[in-house]
């Protein structure tokens, strides 16, 4: 198979979410300063987004109660968008009150988890969702949209392709510039990715959508391998691989960032990436939290480095 | 991309080699017992081929030190070939006193990586090979060839196609019926897997050609992703990802034989192998080496199970 080649300066723009999606999984709460220490080593890696805390309630998610904090804390890098993830109005008011540059809303894929994630309908997430889309675009703030679940449900199993393209038109049609697709359990695979890539695309332009795999399986890298020929080229990663998986305790979450930067830039696809810095960010933030992290081009270049 | 499809009763054919070059590069030395029971437990989960032990001299490589009396020890089951690797004409004979189905000769495709794994130059190696294959033959015994460094030398850095191209074709004019490509350092990414594999085909018959990829900066099952459109049908794995890597210790070493196995049945390729089983023969080996194993799917399954 032939590489891609754009013409851009970067080829693959890489979202990071360690940050948020990572960190709102892991079960040591970082201290606020750690938190914005994290997101300037991250601002030196040559990123154009970090996503970089969440304004959900913190009964719910204690690992994301200091966001405001953390949102007026970091030292913000011109180029770069932060974002924040904001499921509801108030969640929104929050953000914007905290100098957000963009924000997240993110609906489930299938009605169980839809019900145990956010406590109400597919139906009721949208209209939800809805509102928050209009009150953020009123603020001149871009809004990405999330869907959860997209190759397969912990409750529910496999998922059909035309309820993920229906989801994506609905959050595309209320004002969200671009779709992040996340295999949030992590089962999908290379063929069933590239599939589903293919489905929605017959229908949505594939600059509007992202890949967010998970590596509970180990599949990530093959399953981005997979969708980079059918012109995907945005990928959300997570520095170390922060983030486990909450339906299979002590398996991988988040594909690392490390590892995806390893192979693109052994594809000659240009990401704008700083390996050397990158290592730096999982060297400190793997020490606040006391473990290894997940990702295996880390472990073996920081082990040459020794 | 569309995926392969094929006719026969196995699309592909994975390799085990936990029980040699897996345990080889695990710090802790098993007991016998343990190395039979690994392999009997292997030989449920639907495997054509097991690499069982290697007839080194100890001196080299303490971990095969009994390997006459694993491969006397072991119950073989039919269908399955059980192999051994043969440095020399000292170890070809003691594994054809031991009854080995197969042995497997090896070669490096940069010198200073032949110096300092084999003390002898490529030419010697080639030298001594031969002699192995011709004896193996002569005693009915097929013979398999592994190259190492296919995409990647610890000393010499890159290595050039033309060289590994050149290697196969003398290993296979040897009598070798097959060549395992090892990127034993796990520094290749997919286009550069692909371009190898493209680079021998055009002189040497896909059939002939393996795969051996190292997850050290967890690219190997892209790169088995990259390779499948090409044709290439054999796969060496690992189970439980046994084996590190010694030259950047900690890192992870062979692909996993279950992560191999959960993508490509989602890919709908058969592979004749049972993941239960796999997970069973993981849980004990893990267990007598006191440390998790490095396949994802497994850990995620086996979370799962639990």
């Amino acid at each position: 198979m032939s590489e891609p080649h754009q013409q851009s300066a970067t080829d693959i723009r890489l979202v990071e979410v360690g940050p948020r999606d990572g960190l709102q999984n892991e079960s040591v709460k970082l201290e606020v300063d750690d938190k914005i220490r994290l997101i300037d080593l991250l601002s030196e890696c040559g990123l154009q987004n970090i996503e970089s805390a969440s304004f959900v309630s913190p009964k719910w998610v204690p690992q994301m109660a200091n966001s405001s904090e953390v949102m007026t804390g970091i030292t913000k890098k011109p180029g770069i968008t932060y974002s924040v993830l904001t499921p509801n109005a108030r969640g929104l008011e929050d953000a914007l009150s905290a100098n957000s540059d963009e924000v997240a809303v993110f609906a489930a894929v299938t009605e169980t988890f839809s019900q145990r994630n956010t406590n109400c309908s597919m139906h009721e997430s949208l209209q939800r969702i809805e509102t928050v889309v209009k009150q953020a675009l009123a603020a001149k703030t871009p809004v990405r949209g999330y869907l959860s679940c997209v190759l397969g449900c912990p409750y529910e199993g496999s998922v059909n392709p035309d309820v993920v393209l229906a989801m994506a038109e609905q959050l595309l049609g209320f004002g969200c510039y671009e779709i992040s697709l996340g295999d949030t359990i992590g089962v999908g695979t290379p063929g069933k990715a590239a599939s589903l890539i293919n489905r929605l695309t017959a229908h949505v332009p594939v600059e509007r959508l992202a890949v967010h795999f998970h590596d509970t399986y180990g599949q990530a890298l093959a399953n981005i391998h997979a969708v980079l020929p059918l012109g995907v080229t945005v990928i959300d990663t997570s520095i170390a691989g922060l983030g486990g998986c909450p339906y299979a305790k002590g398996a991988s979450g988040n594909v690392a960032t490390e590892d995806v930067q390893y192979m693109l830039d052994g594809m000659n696809l240009k990401t704008g990436l700083d390996m050397q810095a990158l290592l730096k960010a999982n060297r400190f933030i793997t020490g606040k939290l006391g473990r290894a992290g997940s990702s295996r081009a880390a472990a073996a270049l920081l082990t040459v480095d020794d």
